[in-house]
C-alpha cells in the first residue's frame, strides 16, 4: 500500500515541485526566521485520553503546532494521519508526532496523559512506583526540550504524578500544574444546572482536594447568579441534608467511574477540561480553575507538606499566577488536610 | 454506584429544588412555546466514527439538541454522560440518547453511521444485505419522526446504502446525501498543500463517483490561487506522468485503509468532515462540497440508472440545491460512467 | 457610478447566468421548502448602536439572515453593502434592508434602536413622548410580521421603552426584553476584574434596576472564585466604606457618559452586550443576564406597577424563562423599589 | 464626572486590593517571565476603518494585547474604553492606548490606518506629500519599537505608502505588505457568488494591480466549484462580451466609492479583511491572498521598478513566503505592467 501522507513520500520532491508556482519577493530575505514565535503544544501519549485532547485542541485552534508522542509508532502515525486528513475542514496546524520526546522541542505546553495500567494483583504503591519510572523517561526530556514550558500533568493519580513532575522537571512550581479537580468542578456544575435549569457557566461551583474519592466539594460558595445555592435549596427542602450532599458528592466522583464501567474509558470531558486549561493559560486568560497545584500553606496545610492538590487558581502564561484564599467551612478545610496528609504520605513514599 | 447523570435520579425533584431561585415573569406565559425552532441534529450508530461527528458537532456548536442512538445501551449512555460532562467548557446543548429512535423525533438533521461490520468469509452482497436489513430497521422510523429531515448517510458502502436510505425513506433526492468522497477530497488537497506549502482551503480540487476504489481525481480542475496545478506541474515536472497522477489518487484512496491498519479505525476526520456538512447544510451556507448525489442525467449517466456517487454539490437549508456541471476530461468522464454502472449493478441487487 | 450591488443590477439576468453552472438532482423537488426554519434576526435603527450590534452578530454568526431597517435609505444601503462586502471573509448570512418594516417578516428576535435624540430645550417627557410616537411606527408592524418573535429593547430610556413596547407589541411578558443594565454589569464585571487582574468571566457582579442613575450594583453577592469580594475587600481595606462603594458604582455609571463625551457616542460595548443576549436568546443558552423585565412582584415591587427594570433573567429560546429571586439587602432593596416607583411614575404618564 | 476605566483613578491601589483573595504558589516564582510570547498586534489611527479592524480582530480573538494609537487623545480613550466595556462578553484581551507610538513596543504586528485627508483644492501629489511627513512620524518610531514585527499599511494609496513604509522602515521586504486588492476580491467573490448563489469561499476570484480604478480583474482564472467561470458564462451568455466584464470590474471598483458616498466611509468590510489578513500572517496560515507586495520581477515589471501592487501571495508568519506566478493573459499581463509604470512614477516623484 502507498503511504499517503506526502507526495515526497511517493517521490515527489517538494523543492522542485513548488517550482512554478510560487516566488519569494526578495531573494536576500528569510521569511522563516519569526516562526519561533508560533505556539506549540506538544501531547504525550496517544490513547483515547490524549487523543482527545488533542483533537479538541485541533478544532478550538489554540496552537500553530501540535506534536503527538507515543510508545506505539503504528497507532501514532494513524492518529497523526486522521487529523491531518481534516485538513480542508480546519484552520492550518502543523502537526508531528514521533516516539522520539525530541520531537516536543520548543513546546508552550507539554501535557503528560501517559500512564501504566494496574496490573491485576498489583499493589497500588507499585503501580505508583512503575508511573514514577514511566515518568522518568518522560519527564527530563520534555523539561531538555522546552525549558520554559508550562507542564501539565493528567495521567492519575494526577495530584501525586504531578509533583513527581515538579520533582523530576526542576522547573518552579508555578509551571507545573494537573488537570486535578477542573473536569469534578464541570461534572459538579453540570449537576446542579441541569436540576436549576441555567447553564452550567452560570454555576460557581468548586470541587477541590484531591482528584478522586477524597475530594471536597465546596458547598458553602456554591452560588448561581449570585444566590447561595445551599442556603436556598434548604430553606426550601429539608431533603438536602448533610447526607443529601455527600450523595451528591459522591455522585460527582462516582461519575468517572460510571463513565468508564459504560463505555470502557473517559475522554470527551477530559479533553474539553484539558483543552479549557490550555486555552486559559496560553492565552494569558487569568480565568480560575481548580486545578492541582503545591498547596503548602493554604488552609493550614502546613508548609512542610510539598503537597500538590486542586486549588482555584488564577493561570495565565506564566502558569500558576496566583491561588485563590477561598473561604472555607472548618469542615471542608477539616477535610482537605486530610487528603493532603494522606497524598503527602504516598508521595514521600516515592523517594524524589 | 450512585447514577450521576442527574440529581432526580439521586431522589431530588427538579420541580421542586427550582423554587426559591427562578420564577416566571408572567404566571399566564409559556415560554417554551417556541422551542420547536431549536436546531436538532441526530446521530444513529454511537461507535468511533458516530461519537467522532457528534463530538465535533458539539464543540462546533451547530446544534441546540444532540439525539444518540444506538443498539448498545451502556456504551450509549457512558458516551452521552461523558459529552454532558463538560458542560461548563462549552454553550449549552442539550443532549439525549436512547436506543428507540423516537428519541430523534423532530430533527433538521439525521446522520446514519451505523452498519453492519464484515463477517469472515462473508460475500460483500452478503454484508450488503445485512446493512440493508439494518436501514430497515433505521430508516423508515427515521423518516417518521422527522419527515422534514435531512438525511445524511456515513455508512460504508456509502454511495448504495445513501441510495437504500433514498428508497426506504421515501424522501425527495435532494434531501438524502452520502458523505461521499467529501473526506477523499480533503485527504487530495492535503496532499497538494502539504507538497506547495499552502492552506489546503486555498486548493481547489475533487475526488468525485465512487467513494472507494474507483474514486475519479478531477486532476483537470485542480486549482491554486488561479493557476491550473496541473499544467504547471507537467511543465516543470517531467515525473507528473499519467502513471504519478494515478499512484496520487492511489494514496489518497489507500490512505483510509493505512489508518485503519495504522490504529484499526478512522474517526477524527469523518468527524471533521461530516461536521462541515452539517454546517453547510443547517446553516444554508450554499457551499460546494463533492458528496453522494443522486446522479442520473450527469455527465452521461443514463437517466434510468438510480445511482448516487459523489459529485460537486451546492449545500443549503433545503439538501442539495444544485449539482456542480463541472467539466470533466473524457476520461474523467468515462471513468466516473464506470463507477456509476458497477454502483447501479450493486444496487439493482437489492431488488428496492 | 455602477451600483454594485448585484449583477441584475448591471443588466444580467441571475435565473439565465447560472445556467451551465448548477441543476437540480431532481426536477419535481422543491430544495426551498424548509427554509422557514432558518435564523433571522432584525435591527431597528442603523445608526453607531445598531451597526455596531448587527456587525457583531454577523461576526459572531448568530443568525442565517439579517435584516436592517432604518428611515435614510442612503445610510442603509451604505451599511448593508459595507456589510455584504466582507463576504469571502465570512460565514455567509443573508443581509437585506429596507426602510419598510415588512423585510423584518418572519424575525426570530428583533432589536429596535432606534429612538428620538433630545431636542436642544426639550423636557424629558417630551422627548419619551417622541419616542412613544416613533415606537408607535416601529412595534405594531414588527409584531404583525412577526408574530412570535422575541422583542429586545436597546433605545433609551430602555426600561421605559421596553414597557411602551411591551404595551404596544401585545406579547407575553415573557418575550419582551430590555437590554438594561446588561452592559453595566459587564463595565462592573470589568472594573473589578481588572481590579483583582482576574478574567471578567470569573466575577459574578450585578447591576440591577434602572439603566441609569438609579441602578443598584449588589455588592452583597459580587463573587469571584467562590469568594465573597465585598467581604474580603472590608476585611482587608479599611477604605473599601460606603462611600467608595458609591463611588465604584458611580463609575460604573457614569462610564457611558464618559465615553460618550470621549468619542460622542458608544458602540462597541453595547454591540458585544446586546450579541450575548441574542446568543442567548436563540441558541435557548438558559443563561443569566440582567436585563430588563417586567418586574412587578418582585423585591417587594406592587403587583399593580407594571414596571420594567433589570433584574438577573434566565434566557432561552422562549425569551424570560425566569427571574432570579437573588437576595438583597434591605437598603438594596430599597434603592430598587425607589428605582421602581420613579420609572412606574414615568410609564403612567404615557397614557398606554 | 468619575473617570471610570479603573479602581485605581478612583483612589483604590490594586496592589493592596489583590490581598486576601489570591497568593502565589510559591515567593521565588516569576511567572511573567513568559509574558514575552504573547501576540501583540498595534493599530495606529483609531477612525473609522482603524477602530472597524481592531474590534474585528477582538472578536475574532486573534490577539493576546491589543494597543491603539491615534493622535487625538479624547477619541482614543473613548475607543479603547468603549471595547474594555464589553470584558464580560469576550475572551481576556490586553486593550492599552497612547498618543506615543511607545505604547506599540513589541508588537507582532503593525497595522497603519492613519492617513491625511484631502484638502479642496490639494492636487494627488501635494496630499501624498503630507501622507508621506505623517509616515514619517509613524513608520520609523515603529520599526524602532518592534523590530521584528510585520507591517500592515491600510491607509490609502495603499500601494505608494507601503511603498513608503517599506522604504522608511528599514525591513525587509517580506514584511511590509499593503492591504492592496483583498477587498476588493471579496467584492468581486461577492458580485459573482450572489449571481451564481454559491458561497463566495467558494469562488476563486482575483482583482490584482493597483487597489483602485487601474486594478486588474483575473478573469482568465476565475473558477467555481472547478468549473472556469468566464468559459461557462460565454457560452451560455452572449452578454458577457468585454464590455460586460468591464462594467463588471468597474463596478466593483466603484463600489468602494458607492459606500463612501451612501454612508461616508467605509469601515465593516476593510475591517473583516484587515482581520483576515491578520489571522493568515500571525496563525502562519500560508492563505493565499491578493495583498501589496514588492512585485519588481513579476509579470514583466522590470527589476528596476521598487514598486509594490497586489498579487496573490503566501502569507505566514514571515509575512509574505511567496507571490503565486499565476498565469495572466496577455491583456491582463499588460494592464498590471501599465499599472505598476504609473504607480512607479508616483513612488520617485517621493524621493525616498
Amino acid at each position: 500500500m502507498k503511504k499517503a501522507s506526502s507526495l515526497s513520500e511517493l517521490g515527489f520532491d517538494a523543492g522542485d515541485a513548488s517550482t512554478g508556482f510560487f516566488r519569494p519577493v526578495d531573494a536576500a530575505t528569510t521569511p522563516t526566521a519569526h516562526l519561533r514565535r508560533l505556539t506549540k503544544i506538544s501531547v504525550i501519549g496517544a490513547g483515547n485520553v490524549g487523543m482527545a485532547i488533542a483533537q479538541t485542541i485541533l478544532t478550538r485552534d489554540l496552537a500553530d503546532e501540535i506534536a503527538l508522542v507515543d510508545a506505539l509508532p503504528d497507532k501514532l502515525r494513524g492518529e497523526m494521519l486522521d487529523l491531518q486528513h481534516a485538513a480542508a475542514f480546519l484552520p492550518r496546524t502543523r502537526l508531528v508526532s514521533d516516539t522520539d520526546m525530541a520531537v516536543t522541542r520548543g513546546s508552550d505546553l507539554v501535557i503528560v496523559t501517559a500512564g501504566a495500567r494496574q496490573i491485576p494483583g498489583e499493589t497500588r504503591l507499585d503501580l505508583l512506583q512503575r508511573n514514577v519510572a514511566l515518568f522518568r523517561k518522560i519527564v527530563p526530556p520534555v523539561a531538555e526540550h522546552s525549558p520554559e514550558a508550562l507542564l501539565l500533568i493528567v495521567s492519575n493519580p494526577v495530584d501525586v504524578l504531578t509533583y513527581v513532575a515538579w520533582k523530576l522537571s526542576g522547573f518552579p512550581s508555578c509551571r507545573v500544574i494537573g488537570s486535578g479537580t477542573n473536569l469534578d468542578s464541570s461534572r459538579f456544575r453540570f449537576l446542579l444546572a441541569e436540576h436549576l435549569d441555567v447553564n452550567a457557566q452560570d454555576v460557581q461551583a468548586y470541587m477541590v482536594g484531591e482528584h478522586g474519592d477524597s475530594s471536597v466539594a465546596v458547598w458553602s460558595s456554591v452560588s448561581v447568579a449570585g444566590m447561595p445555592v445551599l442556603k436556598t435549596l434548604r430553606q426550601s427542602h429539608a431533603s438536602f441534608n448533610e447526607a443529601a450532599l455527600e450523595d451528591i458528592r459522591r455522585a460527582v466522583v462516582d461519575s468517572a467511574y460510571e463513565v468508564i464501567s459504560l463505555k470502557g474509558y473517559t475522554s470527551w470531558a477530559i479533553g474539553y477540561s484539558v483543552a479549557s486549561l490550555a486555552a486559559s493559560l496560553l492565552r494569558d486568560q487569568r480565568r480560575i480553575h481548580p486545578v492541582s497545584v503545591l498547596a503548602r500553606g493554604f488552609h493550614g496545610i502546613t508548609d512542610d507538606h510539598e503537597v500538590f492538590l486542586s486549588l482555584p487558581a488564577r493561570l495565565g502564561r506564566g502558569g500558576v499566577l496566583g491561588v485563590a484564599e477561598m473561604e472555607l467551612t472548618e469542615e471542608e478545610a477539616r477535610r482537605l488536610r486530610r487528603s493532603a496528609k494522606t497524598l503527602w504520605e504516598n508521595c514521600q513514599l516515592l523517594g524524589l
